[in-house]
């Protein structure tokens, strides 16, 4: 499945609108302002499926949007602010995020129960609703269906992320043209069990509502729920996809070839988002994937990969391109996946090349200069075979680097 | 109970040595060459509890030591080299764990049987079994009963532990004085549930072995098990204290005062020990104490505390003293602990003051400066409330800084 440039702006019927309204301070004179609202239109009612932070701490918009997804019926819009969470914001919270849905309905002449809500930015301080309900007016005033628009969009949501993330899939359904886009944010408070960042996708297929619900979540599973930052599962993060039916398809409304290939695509989306949100960790300067194989179940797999993504001490060596793998076996060892440390084999491979540094169990002597070759590339696989089964998974992470700890000292200040 | 200066050597009957023997390299000339070997030896058979690393990769020492202890005999030293933590190093290392035990019993005119081995440092690396060998008998020649031989015990066992951690408590139990004295190193890879570090208590109460075993699995989890300094569950960690009789008290061999005299000598210690490793820990700069109180239990107590203590977000917001206390709370909340954010309250206390940030779950307005002073301060403490029952935990873990990074990104080079 190719991944093409493009966004949410991509599939027929979707209108976009980012700016900056002044939730962000402006950060210098001639430097463009910071956007920080984004707006997003289905022309037609579309089907949506979402899933939501697991964190027991739900900021006020997850508490809405989950409402609005609860209902079982077709939504219109999203609306996104950057630069405040409003997370752990008590009551007035909760009347904000329902205002920002209500003021955004009014502009668009839809009803506040068809708008998605979603925040992202520091915790704990009152979204300032002077701006955001001034802002939201002018932002829906812009919306248009172009690739610009698309980008301003994806802009908005943006607030450590130093690029923005976004892209499209292109299908043939029933003999249409189906299109899917996204935009993703992160950058920290990144962690597996989509708890991690905001990802919204648009697409102009023509499913059902259970049939989108099943292909986003098989999906998160392995996508936007392989990532990790910093092992800090955020308050606010959701993925949502809305599908409004405008490429005209057959319905897809069961299982069969149509909803193989639509899975197949928003997958290669959705991973394609993810591995962006990862390259762009915050402080990250390396990409790493690690590859489970060989387990005797994927819940194990994924569980493996995932711990050794998480380890503070592997990711602080990844940034000294340093070839401690022992550091992932024990970091293996903790994750509480069961495998027998007698059958390990690990690998480190690059464009700088390969080194092989445990073969069933045992350490193998390796050349240190070659490791380096292998360590300095900005993006290195960690391959293990656990010769235990069939079953594998991916996971992703970056490296624990100077900047992390700078960004995240001097956040809000 | 007051923790008085003292270590290993503390109580009667016990004698100690640490010395360099070439397992790790010296740094410059001029600079003392730094110790790597350490023994530790009872003049009496001594009853022994111990508590191991709950990792799945364990190391070729953690292996022998657990066969050690399960012989429910008594044992008679203890033997620990820092540099090299044969982990990870297959059929051979365990082989060398065992040579390590028989060379020291050797030494000692016991058996290997009696012998403890533990081992520290880098990972994936045979140890050097020629430079061990050839040290063991020379390090057990130096034994001596004095605070002398304490300390070079408890400094022949540090890795990037920043100085030397070692105390003694004393009580009396049936008119006749017990002490207990006690070593340990950190100071990376430290993390909740006995993954930790090493730790080595000596006693010359006379005690069960049962009682003894109880004794010390009580004060594990709230002491070694409630702190963290990077998340990572080593592969070779060790909790043992060794108890000769040899202070003359009747035996403790059944619940009652006497038990709970020496219950409360041995907690003093081990949390005493605990928080000088995480005052140590690699990088660390400040000490964050996170008292969890009105808790419905106290399992939901200490996951509440720990997943705190081991946010990166959290523990970077210290290193720059910003009160960004919603991390606090996010943390809470993917802790997989049940609580009600709505009846949570915080407070951050340190010698510069002190600053309530939420009550019942309403972030309240606060004072910037006022926050920073209390930030500044090398000790931390987050109070955390949640009004919901009578069960409470604390947990300690430290900043993530620069160095941090630094440490962990060169450190096999």
């Amino acid at each position: 499945m190719d991944i093409m440039p493009g966004g949410v702006t991509s599939p027929k019927g979707f209108r976009a609108s980012g700016a900056h309204i002044g939730i962000k301070a402006v950060k210098a004179e001639g430097v463009a302002p910071p956007k920080d609202l984004a707006v997003l239109v289905s022309d037609a009612p579309a089907v949506v499926a979402a899933a939501f932070t697991t964190n027991r701490v739900k900021a006020a918009p997850v508490l809405w949007s989950q409402r609005v997804v609860a209902r079982q019926a077709p939504v219109r819009a999203v609306v996104v602010n950057s630069g405040n969470a409003n997370a752990c914001t008590g009551d007035r919270g909760l009347e904000d995020a329902i205002r920002m849905g209500e003021a955004t309905a009014e502009a668009l002449g839809v009803e506040a129960e068809e708008v998605l809500v979603a925040s992202t930015g520091v915790i704990g301080v009152p979204l300032p609703m002077d701006v955001v309900l001034r802002g939201i007016p002018q932002v829906c005033s812009a919306l248009a269906a172009t690739p610009e628009a698309g980008e301003a969009c994806a802009e908005a949501i943006r607030t450590t992320d130093t690029f923005t993330k976004q892209a499209a899939v292109r299908m043939e359904i029933g003999g249409q043209v189906v299109t899917i886009g996204g935009m993703a944010k992160g950058s920290g408070m990144i962690h597996p069990n989509m708890a991690t960042m905001l990802a919204f996708l648009t697409t102009d297929a023509a499913i059902s509502r259970e049939m989108l619900n099943r292909a986003l979540k098989a999906s998160v599973i392995d996508s936007y729920n392989m990532i990790s930052v910093d092992g800090d599962t955020s308050t606010n993060d959701t993925v949502a996809v809305l599908a409004n039916g405008l490429a005209g398809n057959p319905v897809i409304a069961e299982d069969g070839p149509d909803f193989a290939a639509f899975c197949a695509a928003l997958h290669a989306l959705n991973t394609h988002l993810a591995k962006l949100i990862v390259r762009d960790g915050e402080g990250a300067t390396k990409l790493m994937e690690v590859v489970v194989r060989g387990a005797a179940d994927v819940d194990a797999a994924r569980r493996l990969a995932r711990s050794v993504t998480t380890s503070n001490l592997v990711k602080a060596a990844l940034f000294g391109a340093d070839a401690n793998w022992g550091r992932v076996l024990a970091a293996m060892g903790y994750s509480g996946a069961p495998f027998d440390p007698a059958g390990v084999h690990i690998r480190f491979t690059s464009p700088g090349g390969s080194v092989t540094l445990m073969e069933d169990g045992e350490p193998l002597p390796f050349d240190e200069d070659q490791a380096l070759q292998v360590l300095r590339e900005s993006e290195v696989r960690v391959e293990i075979d656990l010769a235990d089964g069939d079953a594998q998974a991916i996971a992703w992470g970056c490296d624990l680097t100077y900047d992390y700890v700078r960004i995240n000292g001097e956040y809000r200040t």
